[in-house]
């Protein structure tokens, strides 16, 4: 009997999720019934939202309930079929949760080409990650050539795709992120123009000397005082696109909420919240252009991939202590077994 | 000879401005050289924006400089002119100033037909005030028919005129204000559906009970802990107008910024930022349908009229402790003298 090991939620977290917020289980493999597959799961997508999911109360999509297995996007391979559109040794994405295998009914599951992009890919550039990043900048923000962009967390899975994207539409890009490593990937590698250490610099000060015509699109991963720095810095007409702030995620105390928000009246500007899923039906337009500037090379992806199912818990944390350069993905099993 | 008496910013204040951050001084009347004529104030515009002007640092129009008369729009007449477009006795509207008489070259002068409604309602309801709240609603906030639209400083010179273009426009108005008298002005002079008294109740329980959908629009001229209630409550595609945060001006503490302001993510919901002087091309269009409004009773102007130039200082801060109810105006001299 092959078993299938889990990890639920047994705890709503209080700050930073703990070990024993987590519940590690077994179960066996499951069999699909009429109109099921049953898929394996080979990467975890580990994501700042994740937080979110595991507190009480009304949000963008319910809570995951105590008891239940963490919710997760994934890719895996199709093991066994009742499902007349889905075939055994099909590459999959799809929410399928934190465990080893999962069956699925096949509702918001997608195929997948492996020979486009390695199976990590499809959780990052060419995934949720991936689409956030494109339709945040360029349908919330509406960033334009010429345009000076702005993005924090650039050096994880969204800002890294929206400093890229922003460069292939013409736009000065600036970068901020935790620590040299971080700020060298996105201008060497990534190509910003220019990236801000916020462990080692005054963010404010750096901003203007990085943008010196201000900044017109602020896309926003973070939160806290560099939301704050980042108002300040505005242009008339600014947008912000509000997609998370992870620096918030884990406060036992209050949100902090951004003081210098009424710069949004002196620069009428505004702050506008997204959520992916709203943009799912052109997620394939989306994705192919994605692709076709990963295979030109004008695009990079990268992935940070730590091993075993069981790490999770403490895999997640690398999120909210900035340990992640570019994806973070969880491996459970090898694509070739 | 006749006296020019005028208050001067003496101080830049801490919090809310003391009798010691003005100056009140004397000159003679002056008189208008060649493009110039020489305006008699008779209605000086009390506004919670003055505040800010008050204040050093980058804004939206330049501060105040010490020891220059405060800044104020004013209605007033032309007493003497050596301009070619203003005739003496010719009602004018314009920024004049804390003083009794302004010398004017006609930029950003506009004349009135005092025919057309009472003199302090051209710094009211047919001012910046109701200009703000015309664009504000309808352009920024894009208020449409059946939709709910709160107002906070509802029993104010721009929350009371925001209301009432809603419920023309057909939207279900819920008001915010301070104290029973305001809320009953509200509804029943304004009609609006409902009003919040937050020094008695609950703002966040009396938003979720009055409005049973949600919070389209929410029009913000106060800020703090009622923007915030207001977060709480709004529904997917909100547009949030910042008008002002009149419960923030005199802090001396930093501004409190929105904690909820996820809930824009959450909501796919917007926060936007606006300054009525970007409409000004339009004030001719909005005041006529605005002047239409007023004729047929459909819109009810109300201002708070005290008397005497020397006043000011305590005058203004009605605003600041909420005591007006309606546009609050400065009376300076009888129209018919």
């Amino acid at each position: 009997m092959t078993i299938n090991h889990q990890i639920r939620l047994a705890a709503r977290p209080m700050g930073l999720p703990k070990d024993s917020d987590w519940q590690r289980t077994e179960e066996p493999m499951p069999e699909p019934a009429e109109g099921q597959f049953l898929v394996k799961v080979l990467y975890l997508s580990l994501d700042p939202a994740m937080r979110g999911w595991m507190n009480d109360g009304k949000s963008y999509i319910p809570p995951v309930g105590l008891g239940e297995v963490m919710r997760a996007g994934a890719v895996g391979k199709v093991i066994a079929s009742k499902h007349p559109k889905f075939s055994v040794g099909e590459v999959v994405v799809g929410t399928f949760g934190v465990q080893e295998y999962a069956l699925s009914d096949g509702r918001a599951v997608n195929k997948i080409d492996p020979g486009l992009a390695p199976l990590p890919v499809w959780l990052g550039t060419l995934g949720m990650p991936g689409m956030t990043a494109y339709f945040g900048l360029l349908e919330v923000g509406e960033a334009k050539a010429g345009e000076t962009v702005v993005v924090s967390g650039a050096a994880g899975a969204v800002g890294g795709v929206v400093g890229q994207i922003a460069k292939i539409k013409g736009c000065r890009v600036v970068g901020i992120a935790g620590g040299a490593d971080k700020c060298r990937y996105a201008v060497e590698e990534m190509g910003f123009d220019a990236c801000i250490d916020y462990k080692a610099e005054d963010v404010k000060t750096a901003l203007k000397q990085h943008c010196p015509k201000g900044i017109d699109v602020y896309f926003d991963n973070v939160g806290g005082d560099i939301l704050d720095a980042a108002l300040t810095q505005i242009t008339r007409g600014a947008r912000i696109v509000i997609c998370g702030a992870i620096s918030q995620y884990n406060n036992t105390t209050p949100v902090k909420g951004p003081s210098n928000y009424m710069s949004l009246l002196v620069n009428r500007a505004s702050m506008k919240g997204m959520v992916v899923f709203d943009y799912a039906d052109r997620y394939a337009i989306a994705g192919r252009e994605m692709a076709g500037w990963l295979v030109a090379g004008k695009l990079k992806s990268r992935e940070d991939i730590v091993e075993g199912l069981q790490t999770f818990p403490e895999t997640l944390l690398k999120l909210f202590k900035g340990e992640n350069t570019g994806k973070l993905v969880l491996k459970v099993a090898d694509d070739h077994e």
